[in-house]
Parts: structure tokens; sequence; C-alpha cells
């Protein structure tokens, strides 16, 4: 510890957490380290870059608060979010896939009957919403816990208009319900739409500096959690968008990608009489049993 | 981009960014992208895993301001900084070695002429300091700059007394001087004291976590500057202090461990009478010649 040099460095602060008597948390920290460290030399850091590295993270957490999460962001944008989604969702191919959390998931959304519009005001062309959710045998779920959350025509979510001054939510389209008897469920919202993820920040000029775009392809988020099943948190994404193939955070699965039917005016499949164009779409969910979660 | 894996998630990341003009940043980031999730699949990073990283980093950003920089306490833990400041300051080995910068450098430290009390009022043991400066063949260096800062005898810098409604700083155990046309300089100071990096934050909790203290020997900083060598910015370690060999941050070099030599009351060397006991230190700086850095 007195001679340190560039090539004891590593060695030296890896001894020094040899004390920690929390197994998992030194293994963690031994691997971060070992990879900071060959990040470091391999590029041969130089001190301006470390530098603006420091100052991009302090920018990072300055313009974090309760509606903004710029880290979750960052690691998006940085494939670690669908990484650590993918590995932690292995389950049988028969299974709807899991993707990304994203950062605008809030909790106390309401609670609505099969059926409502849970856009509340949120503006957007209307889309019916309907699906399935079911076990690996094709078995309904009864009585499962839908949570869905989606922008609005502008491309923003309900949290995205929050006054600083007087934080509270005005939930628009988000909302939870709960699967029929048979396992189905169905509701009305809007047409979800391709958007930006904020980048007016440092995460949008890390972007701009790598020659990279902030869109999203359209998608609609779910969250299903069921008694005697893994819970699976996935979106549905809007086939024929334009940026499937360049989602700025990696959350694509081709088995995720539908198609949502436009319809001209006329009876909804609610009943509705529609004096306007909507669109419908229907997507059956499978879910993993518990007894198959590694 | 459509079916990405775990398998795949790297390399459409990397293939993200081929768009990127700047050769530099997209070396630094596809390295940077490669190692963290190396790190994460090494360790199978969970998801509550990442949502405690998430939260850890928003905490270390929250934390941070114009006077406290807990990304740089984190880095200068981790030994990021080091190993950054050693793979920059390559150099022959007759010259005094580099060492961390540290959080608590300010600029605009007072301007001081050899022989000043640089105190400014710190609370300490008298310590006087002198030294020289000189080239890889011994040469004098006259005129060179000298900025040195410590914390006093309860382990704080000045900055750390600042009071957040009225963030002026009171330079005190900080200043500037020149060296003689000998390359030789003095001043008066305090004596510098061990203490704990600031342990109130989340980067205290790391080091509580992983079982290490957050203490660092007692120490002077050092920054000369002048025409025609490169800048050096290093410490001068006092000799004996019982954490050489567990610097929470990984900043100690033999070679910067000196004596501190304590002296009864009587006549210092600046001729002043002092009525208490004092401790005077003595070290020279061998600075490499610009031609000499690659």
């Amino acid at each position: 510890m007195r001679n340190i040099t560039e090539d004891t460095i590593t060695q030296a602060v890896l001894a020094a957490m040899s004390g920690c008597s929390d197994d998992r948390l030194r293994t963690v920290m031994t691997s971060l380290v070992q990879h900071l460290h060959s990040f470091a030399r391999e590029v041969k850091l130089t001190e301006s870059e470390w530098a603006h590295a420091i100052n991009f993270l302090t920018d990072v957490g300055h313009i974090t608060d309760d509606k903004r999460q710029e880290f979750v962001l960052l690691s998006d944008t940085l494939g670690l979010s669908m990484l650590v989604t993918t590995q932690n969702n292995r389950k049988p191919a028969e299974c709807t896939e899991a993707t990304v959390l994203g950062p605008f998931f809030v909790s106390g959304a309401p609670e609505y009957k099969n059926g409502d519009d849970i856009s509340n005001g949120a503006s957007g062309r209307p889309c019916f919403v309907s699906g399935r959710i079911e076990g690996l045998s094709g078995e309904p779920v009864a009585g499962a816990e839908i949570e869905v959350w989606q922008s609005d025509e502008e491309g923003n979510y309900d949290v995205q208009y929050v006054n600083p001054d007087d934080p509270k939510v005005d939930f628009q389209a988000r909302g939870r319900l709960q699967t029929l008897p048979d396992g189905r469920f169905h509701f009305r919202s809007i047409l979800a739409e391709a958007y930006p993820i904020p980048h007016d920040g440092p995460v949008g000029r890390m972007l701009d500096a790598l020659g990279r775009h902030p869109w999203r392809p359209a998608h609609l988020h779910f969250w299903v959690k069921a008694p005697g099943y893994e819970p699976l948190i996935t979106h549905v994404f809007r086939n024929g968008d334009q940026y499937l193939d360049s989602d700025a955070v990696f959350g694509v699965r081709s088995t995720l990608i539908v198609d949502w039917v436009e319809h001209p005016a006329g009876v909804a499949p609610d009943g509705t009489v529609m004096d306007t164009p909507f669109y419908t779409l229907d997507y059956d969910f499978v879910l993993n049993p518990l007894e198959h979660v590694s």
C-alpha cells in the first residue's frame, strides 16, 4: 500500500475490501473495480477525460429528481437495463418475453374496470385494447393484475407534465385492472406513438455526441402479476414503426411487435359508435409458472 | 435490433454508435460499454442490485454541490483516481512522483511571500516548511509557482467550514508562493494530521459496507508549475502515520513519505522565538522537463 503503482493499484483496492462480511457485495464490487480499472487502462483514460466524466455524472445527478431519473436513462441508453432484464428473465420460449421497465413507471395509478377508458383525458387517437393472460398450458389466469402505462400523442407521459411547484401527478393513460374469469381483459385508451426519451439533459448530449437519436418506437407498457406466476414487465410494440430497428434503449424483441389495426369510423369492439377512425390491439400474454423460475 | 438478447445486446449498443464522428469518444465509449456489460454478466447482476446502484448514484449526485464532490470521492475510494493519475504521469525515476488531486483543491487561494504564515488562523501545531524545486540535473527552478493546501488539526479543510447560506471560502492553510532565485521556498503553516474523508454520505456508507475505514494519513498537498517543466500535483506524507498502509484513496507512494521533525520550544528556522514545540518539514521536488513528457 506504500508503493502503489499503475500495476498494483487494482490489487490494493481489492485487498482493502477483504474484510467485507457480505460475500455477495464483495463479489460484485471486486468485479466492478476490476472492470472499471481495465477500462481506464485499455483506453489510457486521460485526466481531462476523467474530469469530463465526473462533470457528466454530476450533471446526471443534478437533473435527477422524483419525476426524472437520468441515471435510469443512462443505464437504458447504454443497454445495461436491457441486459439486466434479459439475464434475470430467462424463461421457456413459449412465454411472453420481458423488456425494460423504463423511467416512467409510477406507483399509485387508478384502478379501472374492464371496458373503462384509461386515457383519462390524455390526447390521442382512440385505441381499444384487449387480450388474454394465460399460463404455459394455455390455462386462463383469472384475477391477474394488469398495470398499463403509455405516452400520449405528443409523446409525453403524464409525469412529464407535472408542475415542479405542485408535484401531483394527474394519472392519464395509466391504470390497473384485473382479468375476467376467462383470463381476458379489455379497455379503451389512445394510440401509442413513437417519442424521444427526454434529451434536454446530459444523456441527450451524450446521444448527440455519439451520433445517436433519442427515439423509441411506439409501445404500450404492461406489468402483469398473478399468484403462482412470475411477474412480467414488458411492452407491446406497434408494427411498422420507423424506430423498431433503432430503439434508443434497445428494448425491442420481435415477439413483442404486434399489428395495431386501424378502423374507419363506426362501431367499436365495445359497442361504442365512433365518429372518428380508431385502432384496435389484441395481444395474449403467456406467464411463466413459478415452478419454472430458477 | 429487433431480436436483442443477452448475447446480442452489447453488439447492438456498439453498432448504435457507429455513426459517431469523434474517434476518441467512440473508442472510450466502446470500451466502457464492453466492460459495463461484462461486469453485469460476470456477477449476473440482479434487478434489485441494479435498482440499488441507481439509488446509490442518485444519492451521490444529490449530495454533490460546489463544495462537496462525492463523485470524486467515489472515484478516489475505488482507486480510479490514483490509476488515472499514475498512468498519465509516467516520468523518469529521479522525478518526484505524482498523486491524486483530491476533492479539496479550490482555485483563488491567496498569494504569499516566502516566510509568510499561510495558516491564516487555521488551528494546529506550528510547522515550518521548506524545500527546493529542481530539474533532473539538479538545476534550481527559480520563480516556480507552488500552491499548497492542507487540513487543520481537526482534519478539516477550510472549504468544509463554509456556510451553505454564505458560500464564501475564508482561505486558511492554503496559499500560493514562488521559489527564490536558488529554487528554494519556505513558509509557516500548521502540522498536517490524519483525517477521515467525508463519510456521512453514500461513499461513507459504501466504505462501511465494505469493511473499510475512511481515513487518510497526514499529508500536505503541493501543485508545482514552472515554465519548461511538467506540472506536478502531489502530496508529502508524514512518516509514522498509522494510515500510511491503508490510505482510503490509495494515494501513498513511499518516495513521498517524509520525517516531519518535532522540536522543543525555542528558535524556529525563520528566527521566530517559539514558546511551544513546533515541527519542521524539508522536502525537495524534482520536476520533469517537458522534453521528457511523452
